[in-house]
């Protein structure tokens, strides 16, 4: 039980660029404990390395043992990342009473149905704002503010690295490799960049913006995904001859036909430059969010960084102390509604073909014929010329919405025919016309 | 006492607009019981004139007996605007102990410190997302997801008329009056334009949104107001020569020198059209949040309309139903950080000053002197051929940010300077640089 008036004690676990920040927040409360209801005092910090300097943080507070700490907090705040130690140490809070808030979307996108039971079995709250989009508020405007509508579509900007890279790469001209190794000098992305760059990451946050928006329990690893390290310059400037930019979107949406079934997907998609999307830069994170009765909205903000992810993370720690002040939780998730992931072949979407054809009377008729015997529905063709070989062209096909099972099997029926199709066929879904 | 598992009581004040798109979804609930957790029963519509037809909603529903509809209700409603009978309806309605959802922000701007104080005073709901820029979740965002951080400033375009209108005269060069009749011709503006063009409106959710950023109340009358009937196409294309669009913003935002005082402004404004709020068209509304963590974050979407404002409402009734049902209350606002209103006088922001002055020798440096005199600093200075005299010249300068009452003195003094300044100043606050 928690006396009256005594301070909230909060545990703080992992003290990186995330971690540091908060503890500075918590450290110079100003008038938190008015907002929170409540003093809250910072009772330690866990971390692996005791002995690394930490300027501004207190000796003191810093402890290598995380399982005392964790025991004696009403709060504790999880910013370690990865799956263990962070998923015991949660449970562990969790089974103590303690209300949790984490920024762990790894964690929450493999194991977090089990985090959410025990919450609730326990009568604590679990929140994760920060696990998606940074300081961006998504995460309670998809669980309270649209909870009377009916979302129809969830597409986002949800990783600031690729989209540095692509930024770059469609500003510059460069390689993916030249991309990435900017923004590795600059600090958008990591010395190991595959969580990122493999849309790892951004496949976490689109299964938690997935489960949210269409109430139900979607894992990490059922969403379809492909990374940015295949785009290329020349799909960049296909792109660009299409009015489109290139951008890395995390897409949850119920098929049309079986609308209990989501297609949650993460790929580089062209997006047209008139969109919204496609005027988010940089660092920049941004949420589409399309609902029946609200229309279109959109959130757009810093996606990553030390600052805007503490902010969240305070922002979550002073909903957590309020609720403990009035002696309630919140479900941490709506599920319920029985929908279930669908897989990429299910999906419908526009798309854009690229192939390097033979330059010869009857190629268009030919690659026509194997659209149409798939039901593809081609929206326009365009011919460039080839700066490969000067007996070659360059066909762009755009296709109307179709099923991604009918157009990957026209593809393959077009890597087949090696008299008219005599280079790579290059595929992007167009999201946002 | 509300009975276990029996429905929760819903009464609907007032089926215009946004009522009846209400009252439909209540009517159609699909799974809306599983989102509020218990079921929830519109038992009455109190509208005025019990005759109209309303084609799709029950003639059973209808009264004209507010207060008896009010009396049997768990939550209440209130989508009729006005302050009466809108006010004590809803004082009603929270002395019996129900919950209320109201859109009516120019109530709340009025009275919303005795409506809260009565909420919480009777330990029950009063929410009001749909009053500020209709659908876009922002008053939960501020109020609990940025309640850990500091904010800094908001900016909105929270009227979709003004920047329908602005949005007219920009594209084609036309009149106010001519842009006013278009928008009133395509249901953008009403037959009574003022509330909208004066800005009303806008001050009224400029005072909800600096009351919620900077945990204060601050009341409607007390937001320094300026409407868009002044603006010209001159002004426009003034605008366009410094790469600035005109756009009626809402400003809440700390005096530097005291930031215990908040500046809550509207006034039609020059934004970079770099600036996301400058790309901001038709009725759409978006709020601009600057804070100390969290950086900057933009939301946007449509600002008004029955089904995205009764989307805003749902969400609220959702919320409300939730916390009844868990025996729980949220209190309305949080103020009690002592900040008090700051009159415009003390606003500092950069400026833009349009003025016909003599085309002779020496009238720069005589109207330098003046700004010079005031302590207000000069940023750019253009002289642009007069359309109206061969004789005069137009003089465009920008300032660099100053104290708003030194620039209306130096602007005062401009004016007795006869054989100077020939003809009208105009002077446009710049935002967003």
């Amino acid at each position: 039980m928690i006396e009256e008036n005594s301070p909230l004690r909060v545990a703080l676990l992992g003290c990186g660029t995330v971690g540091s920040q908060v503890a500075k927040l918590l450290l110079t409360p100003g008038d938190l404990a008015a907002r929170a209801g409540r003093q809250l005092e910072l009772v330690g910090i866990a971390v692996n390395h005791l002995g690394r300097s930490r300027p501004g943080l207190p000796a003191e507070l810093f402890t290598n043992d995380a399982e005392s700490l964790v025991d004696q907090a009403d709060i504790v705040i999880e910013v370690i990342g990865g799956i263990e130690p962070a998923r015991g140490l949660l449970l562990r809070a969790i089974g103590h009473g303690a209300s949790v808030v984490t920024a762990n979307k790894g964690l929450l996108g493999q194991d977090g149905p089990e985090l959410y039971a025990a919450a609730e079995a326990a009568g604590v709250d679990l929140y994760f704002e920060a696990a998606v989009a940074g300081a961006i508020p998504i995460i309670r405007p998809l669980r309270e503010s649209l909870v009377g509508d009916e979302i129809l579509a969830v597409k986002g900007i949800v990783n600031g690295t690729t989209n540095f890279i692509l930024d770059q790469m469609t500003i510059t001209g460069s390689s993916f490799d030249t991309a990435l190794a900017k923004a590795q000098e600059l600090g958008f992305a990591e010395a190991d960049p595959t969580a990122d760059v493999e849309g790892f990451d951004a496949a976490a946050k689109a299964s938690l913006l997935a489960s949210l928006a269409f109430r139900t329990e979607i894992l990490a690893d059922q969403v379809s995904r492909q990374g940015i390290t295949d785009v290329r310059p020349a799909d960049i400037a296909s792109a660009r001859r299409m009015g489109c930019v290139i951008k890395l979107l995390a897409i949850a949406a119920p098929i049309e036909s079986d609308p209990t079934r989501i297609s949650v997907r993460v790929h580089p998609s062209m997006v047209p430059t008139s969109h919204p999307l496609a005027n988010v830069h940089g660092g920049n994170n941004a949420i589409f969010v399309e609902s029946r009765h609200a229309g279109r909205l959109m959130f757009l903000g810093p996606g990553a960084g030390g600052a805007p992810t503490a902010s969240a993370v305070m922002g979550d720690v002073v909903a957590v102390a309020r609720n403990r002040v009035r002696g309630i939780n919140v479900p941490p998730v709506m599920a319920g509604s029985g929908r279930s992931a669908a897989g990429i072949d299910e999906a419908v979407a526009a798309d854009c073909l690229s192939m390097e054809v033979a330059d010869s009377p009857g190629v268009l008729a030919r690659v026509a014929t194997v659209f149409a015997e798939q039901d593809v529905s081609i929206s326009t063709v365009r011919q460039v010329q080839s700066d490969q070989r000067p007996t070659t062209a360059v066909l762009e096909v755009t296709t109307h919405p179709a099923l991604n099972a009918a157009v990957t099997a026209a593809v393959e029926r077009l890597r087949g025919m090696t008299d008219t199709v005599v280079g790579e066929i290059r595929l992007y879904r167009m999201e946002g016309l």
